[in-house]
């Protein structure tokens, strides 16, 4: 018991937390926000957000809002006209019709993921995600008492896990899988016959397909084709956060298959309640507000060509096809044994905030660094000429 | 496969996900809005949200964080300012020094339940909680895969779990409990010496206590006291839904045990990424709304007053010491067999919505209705009125 009388136990984290890793991105972070403290200008090409604020048509609504609606609790699956506005963005996009019955407005792509995985599996099950991949998946997967299978989706791959390893999991017992296309952090997509095959394989074996689309709309090719094309079966899950820009306001959708519909809604009541009111008004305009998202997809666009551009003449040729997202996925094993080390040095000697891969691929990630190009120009620009400076003093 | 092409397969969802149960207050709600929409009246006693909007400073400080702030993520933990003025909360209202590390801002009171329960058990484990409850505490259980078990709390207890019961629990292996004081539905309140005494049973046996303050300062006699005040190794979870009137912004707080602290934050950077950032900077205007919010706290009591004079009246003269929060949990096994019975006609007939108990205890659930009196004064003296006449046509 302590002084004050109140008593004084020690326990700990269960199992399960222990099992979930920190992001090693967030230490970058922390590191590069405390150089910038002490008053070194840092240009970040670490954080998988879009910078400034949620498109102006977005921050109207949002006013509005708060006027017009009390902002109580809505629906558990979302409000109305939102759900109404997503099922129509698929008629319009993808030329599929989605009741919106099957629409679930969620908080963020986060609550997805766990609205999904404990709506499809039960504690045990193996879920297969792509490696590399976003190290959230096999952290929820490990919070939920799941299982992760690792599906090898690298360079040796074609950046794309393989049906055959698949068919041979599902086989095994592996209850389904969690992909992306785009993917963070390859920005690597998937073609639309592998996309299609690899729903096939998973269906063909009972199992459960999750397509997270969060990354759809940045493309900078052909545009990504979403998974519903191929099955009314999969659980496909986006968000505001990404191309529409509004990270904070924790808003993204779900399509649910209809045997589920009934679970996922009553364990959104259970562990919601519901998505923000206010973000969900906002996000009704997000599909309004085009012409300011293409603008700032334009700027990604010019920054991924500054990179293209820059990258190969400081000796890092090699790197997965950046076709969408916002992310270079970069091999640097001719420049340094270990990409956390490197990341480090880069970030305190040339001031430039990078990720490495082990968040990313527990496996081969210490070869890899990941470089977010949705920054401003001007920090990209800053970053790439005092990478060339540092590499070309510290090239091997 | 389907004319389209498309794939279509039948699986369905997991058991964890069927063990979960849909609100009976939530079909209430439906019923009710069904009547409205066919232009019928219908007093709403059956909620558990205040009404309106935020308060007017709230509202105010979101207006100006969308002006100065991107509202990109924020730190996982919250956005230091916010946690810094809840720790001040614990010294200005309880006399209790709580560190700004140990406060974690969360999306609304449901994510910190997600957090706390990942963090301090695992799966199977077997969780204490008052019956009757909340019923999402027995639901996010079966979730994520833990046991609720229920510890009788009734009037025949007292309206409080008993300690005994809890001690030879925990000596079963028990892993800890999840109990609230104000109580949904039943207005009762844990006094210190009941607190004090369940924290010390459950911290002696090895476990954990989670502590749900939602309700606290919506107290009509003495305050309640923090379980904070008994322990620092206790999960304290709070929000902003109830007395501060911010529901749909879903925001809410933890104080978390030093020896869990990286274990939420770790779960919460991968679950959660951050409680929404508007209703952050919104909430830090919530401590210092108190004229308006004890305007309205003026208005739940003058309720409670007018349900506390009429009920006797109507025949229902026995209910739990409506201490705190804004129900009064009713038995009405007088008048019916079954309350969910009982709440359909009421509605249909008398066209005022309340909540059968069969939610919040699955046992003795059907003895009960639960009345909500944070509604208008209008609302609760017309459904007082229309209650009074429907009860001396039908009362036995």
């Amino acid at each position: 018991m302590g002084e004050d009388g109140r008593t004084k136990v020690s326990r700990g984290p269960s199992r399960r937390a222990g099992a979930v890793d920190p992001f090693i991105v967030m230490d970058v972070l922390r590191e590069a926000q405390a150089l910038e403290a002490s008053g070194v200008r840092v240009a970040h090409m670490e954080v998988g957000q879009p910078g400034g604020k949620a498109p102006r048509k977005v921050l109207e609504a949002a006013r509005r809002a708060m006027e017009q609606d009390d902002l109580g609790y809505t629906d558990a699956r979302g409000i109305a006209p939102l759900r109404e506005r997503i099922a129509r963005y698929y008629a319009e996009k993808h030329g599929l019709e989605v009741s919106p019955e099957r629409v679930f407005v969620t908080t963020g792509s986060s609550a997805a993921f766990t609205l999904a995985l404990i709506a499809a599996f039960d504690a045990g099950a193996g879920v297969g995600l792509a490696n590399p991949g976003y190290p959230a998946y096999r952290n929820i997967l490990n919070a939920l008492d799941l299982r992760p299978e690792l599906l090898a989706a690298g360079a040796e791959e074609g950046w794309a896990p393989r049906v055959d390893d698949i068919a041979a999991r599902m086989a095994r017992g592996m209850a389904g899988v969690l992909l992306a296309s785009p993917v963070n952090p390859t920005g690597a997509m998937l073609s639309d016959r592998e996309l299609r095959a690899l729903v096939r394989v998973v269906e063909d074996a009972g199992g459960v397909f999750i397509s997270d689309e969060i990354y759809h709309r940045l493309t900078y090719g052909a545009p990504a084709r979403t998974a519903l094309a191929f099955s009314e079966d999969v659980f496909v899950i986006n968000s505001f956060s990404k191309y529409y820009a509004m990270t904070g306001w924790r808003v993204g959708w779900m399509v649910v298959p209809e045997a589920y519909c009934r679970a996922v809604e009553v364990l959104a009541q259970n562990m919601f309640i519901n998505a923000p009111s206010i973000s969900q008004h906002a996000a009704l305009a997000a599909f309004e507000a085009t012409e300011e998202l293409e603008e700032r997809k334009r700027q990604y666009a010019g920054n991924r060509a500054l990179l293209l551009d820059a990258l190969p003449g400081m000796g890092l040729r090699d790197f997965a096809p950046a076709e969408g997202a916002f992310y270079l996925y970069c091999d640097i094993s001719a420049l340094a044994e270990d990409s956390v080390g490197l990341a480090r040095r880069i970030l305190h000697e040339a001031h430039v905030a990078v990720t490495p891969g082990m968040d990313f691929d527990p496996m081969n990630g210490r070869r890899y660094l990941r470089f977010s190009y949705c920054a401003s120009r001007a920090d990209i620009e800053a970053g790439l000429e005092r990478l060339a400076r540092w590499m070309q003093r510290n090239r091997p």
